[in-house]
């Protein structure tokens, strides 16, 4: 019932070749040609298929969008900035979920079947090995959110995890905090190790401040909870910089459940700044990562690498920043000790 | 560099033909030169490539998941069931934003230029025209979370909105309140005619008690918070059924920037059960909306329907429960008034 190539052309009195060419990226076709057939197209409502020139081009405009929580509230951003971005190029998303998947050979398998001209590997946590095994098995892959270094191995976008962890430890050293505490994400994560790395790095310059450090074992609400649940059992810490903030709102939780106050008995500050962190029953002081800007940087990438394949690994990296709300106590005042 | 049929077919000793039928769902092949092929291939590492099967069998496996709302954190959950669900099945999930869109036709051209093999609808909210065009432009269609009738245009699985607005003002009475709310969804949405229907019957059998009615213009938390912030602004009620959980959420912040306390000042119960709803710095009382089965149940339809495209539209409707938290004071005792 969908009007057909073939009638595009007699409409337009064009061969089929004709019309083909002018519905295939970067062929061939003068722009009378062009007009005449795309009048054609217009007036029988007729619109490529992907499929049929996915024949002639080896391109079949999908995207594996791939990632390995579900749970964490940030990736729906993260989704509805990737659809409409791919929409809006004409590429199509191809949700692949990897939650419970430990063997990138699978994902491998999983990602040819799919037939994906390339996929986005949008995580923190899922190991170095699954892109590299992408790119391997000839898959162009770009790494949002991966750990980003002076020699990527693949396209890789995201924050200096590193710096992070300095800025939320500068960020508690001014509130003047005298014990603090890392509560990270999982701890095999190159992100976690980032951030600790930076945290600590940043303290070793004020010896007078105790630092503690843990691990949620998930980046998932009820990771967090449980992790301050353990924490609040023993010598705590007064603020805590925790791994992103859905294990922040789960150490809320925790810490609610002890009828103790936020920030008046303890600071916290999460990493993301998804929507959730600004509801004012949350309002999560936090570091903004910039997550349109990611997404969008990944898919410039994407595009590239989709005509040249033999394209250089690059890494991008975005600044963050504080965005202050409501759970660190005020700044000291300048001149105050 | 990924091994082709042509290399499975020498390793096995068999024709290109036997091979491709291995791997085409439903032809002929023996089981001794099926195992002979699997073999073959495993030792390869090869795995059927879709793209090029769907040449022969016409089926690209791509199932569209076409959401309107990538703002309400319900949805993170119907994502991870829909695909988790259509890897297991072999299926390749596209994802499909439809936000700020409005004319099917589009939408038509959009799934067209997708070549899926099939669509589903998942929102509550999307006009009943989107999935009656798709199905006129013979995309295979289920609409979950649609409007369940006696007489559905195209398959539709979800919950009967009427009997959750009377599950809704019972449980509501119960608890003795003398003066109730509706802070519906937006109010050209069936469903949201739905449950106020459901809501103001029930309440007809009590005149005693008074009943106010009103519409956030979205399901999102901003809107939720907005529509309450005017609710409080006038003569409120004593407890509100909201459209679904991230409204509620919106309406408990406003309570709350007016230091107002929940359950004792006002009441809420939202509907869906979404996990947010369940974090205890949130602990809503609720309906629980059965996300898992309506998704699980779409599908089987999906597929149903792919063996079967002339198979009679069919609606299938799921029974909902009230989920106790701690924002609806307790039942009145039996016997009390």
């Amino acid at each position: 019932m969908a009007p057909t190539l073939k009638e595009v052309a007699e409409r337009a009195g064009v061969s089929r070749s004709a019309v083909s060419r002018t519905f295939t990226d970067g062929a061939s076709v003068s722009a009378k040609m062009r007009k005449r057939v795309e009048k054609a197209a217009e007036d029988l409502g007729y619109s490529p298929n992907v499929l049929a020139s996915s024949l002639t081009t080896g391109r079949t405009k999908l995207i594996g969008l791939v990632s390995n929580n579900f749970h964490n509230p940030i990736f729906l951003e993260v989704f509805d900035l990737f659809t409409r971005a791919l929409q809006e190029k004409g590429l199509r998303p191809l949700l692949v979920n990897l939650t419970d998947e430990t063997d990138p050979a699978n994902s491998v398998r999983l990602l040819r079947q799919y037939s994906v001209d390339g996929a986005v590997v949008a995580s923190s946590t899922l190991p170095p090995g699954f892109g590299k095994a992408f790119r391997d098995a000839g898959v162009p892959v770009v790494h949002a959110f991966g750990r980003v270094t002076s020699a990527p191995e693949v396209h890789v976008v995201g924050i200096d995890n590193i710096e992070a962890g300095r800025l939320a430890a500068r960020s508690l050293m001014a509130r003047g905090y005298r014990h603090v505490g890392f509560m990270g994400g999982p701890e095999a994560a190159s992100s976690t190790q980032d951030r600790l790395r930076g945290f600590l790095a940043e303290l070793a310059t004020r010896p007078e401040i105790r630092v503690s450090q843990s691990f949620a074992t998930a980046y998932s609400f009820e990771a967090g909870r449980h992790e301050m649940q353990s924490l609040l059992g023993g010598d705590y810490a007064e603020a805590y910089f925790c791994g992103d903030d859905v294990l922040s709102i789960g150490a809320l939780s925790a810490i609610q459940d002890r009828q103790m106050s936020v920030p008046k008995d303890i600071g916290i500050i999460g990493l993301n700044d998804m929507e959730i962190a600004g509801w004012n029953n949350i309002n999560l002081t936090t570091i903004r990562q910039p997550i349109s800007e990611i997404v969008h940087s990944s898919l410039e990438l994407m595009s590239a690498m989709l005509l040249d394949p033999a394209r250089l690994p690059e890494a991008r990296i975005f600044a963050c920043h504080i965005v202050e709300r409501g759970t660190l106590r005020p700044q000291l005042q300048a001149g105050a000790a």
